[in-house]
């Protein structure tokens, strides 16, 4: 969405390699004017699946979730774990997910108690690239029998390979932004 | 406030000697209608103070500085992070936190670029039990210059050390639910 891709060539940089930061707006200091801004996306797509809670991972999926939440009459919300912490308290589904930003292997948990056969979740994030993070939501959700009716990021690095995996396992998978490549520090999104 | 003893006392429980779990509406499942009220009492405790920005720390406590950003008509919401990433990237201010859950001591980050001398700080976390985690955003806070008016917790563990600590050091601390003591599964409140 335009809304996005203009925020991202405005706020938007680039360290070393491809590591694309927008930490001024989606995933250190939040907007969330602008986060309930694009929720409305995300509720047009898919406000008639039936939709009955929402699925993501923190920390930076919290805030996208819960305004998410909002546009659809307020679902709740379950948002993964990244380590076991002593308290986290009876049966956990699991699943391990390699980190692209840090290159260390993690565990993503998410208490039974939260997902249920029947449930019918929206999974968000706020970045895809190898498509590790969502991967892992995925597992966890087809671990509990619930059914993943839609995924939705804010931003999609099109020359990785997570959208296209994701897309090609079937899922309907909504990036409000893609983007296409990166040449000196100028953004191509992908139409 | 009653609102939320009430929740506590439907939905919560304790896990082993003194571990409080209520992630059914609040740390791992989110009920997001609930914290959108939880936040009118914030908003209202602290609206005539200036507050330009909110400060937390990841993963639990976004999702409430979400909701309260928005009743004060959308600040931005900075999230400290609790380790480092290859691309945090540039100056950050830093603060070492000994975590009560897990016994492990963690380095909190918040990117120099997003707190400044002149903000005036609403600082907003889940839970207040020893008070490492908010300590550690307020030694963030003053390392950057800013001005704390005020720290707002969901709930407080009064039989710990952190609520006294924070309050004997000046600080305007607002807790929606204080749990003055646990005896066979009941919950206490403070008046």
């Amino acid at each position: 969405m335009k809304l996005l891709e203009d925020r991202i060539e405005k706020d938007g940089y680039i360290l070393g390699e491809n590591i694309i930061k927008v930490d001024s707006f989606l995933n250190h200091q939040l907007d969330i004017k602008f986060l309930s801004e694009l929720s409305e996306e995300v509720y047009n797509h898919f406000k008639d699946r039936g939709i009955n809670k929402i699925l993501t991972i923190e920390a930076s999926g919290i805030a996208l979730a819960t305004v998410v939440s909002e546009k659809f009459g307020y679902l709740p919300v379950v948002f993964a774990k990244k380590q076991k912490t002593k308290n986290i308290g009876g049966d956990v589904y699991e699943s391990k997910v390699q980190s692209f930003t840090t290159d260390k292997e993690y565990t993503v948990t998410v208490s039974k108690k939260f997902l249920n056969e029947g449930d019918k979740l929206l999974l968000i994030d706020d970045f895809l690239a190898e498509g590790n993070a969502l991967n892992g939501l995925i597992s966890i959700a087809e671990q509990s029998g619930a059914k993943v009716e839609g995924v939705s990021v804010a931003v999609e690095k099109g020359f990785q390979e997570g959208g296209k995996i994701i897309r090609e396992e079937g899922y309907d998978l909504l990036s409000l932004a893609i983007i296409e490549s990166i040449d000196n520090g100028e953004f191509t999104f992908r139409k």
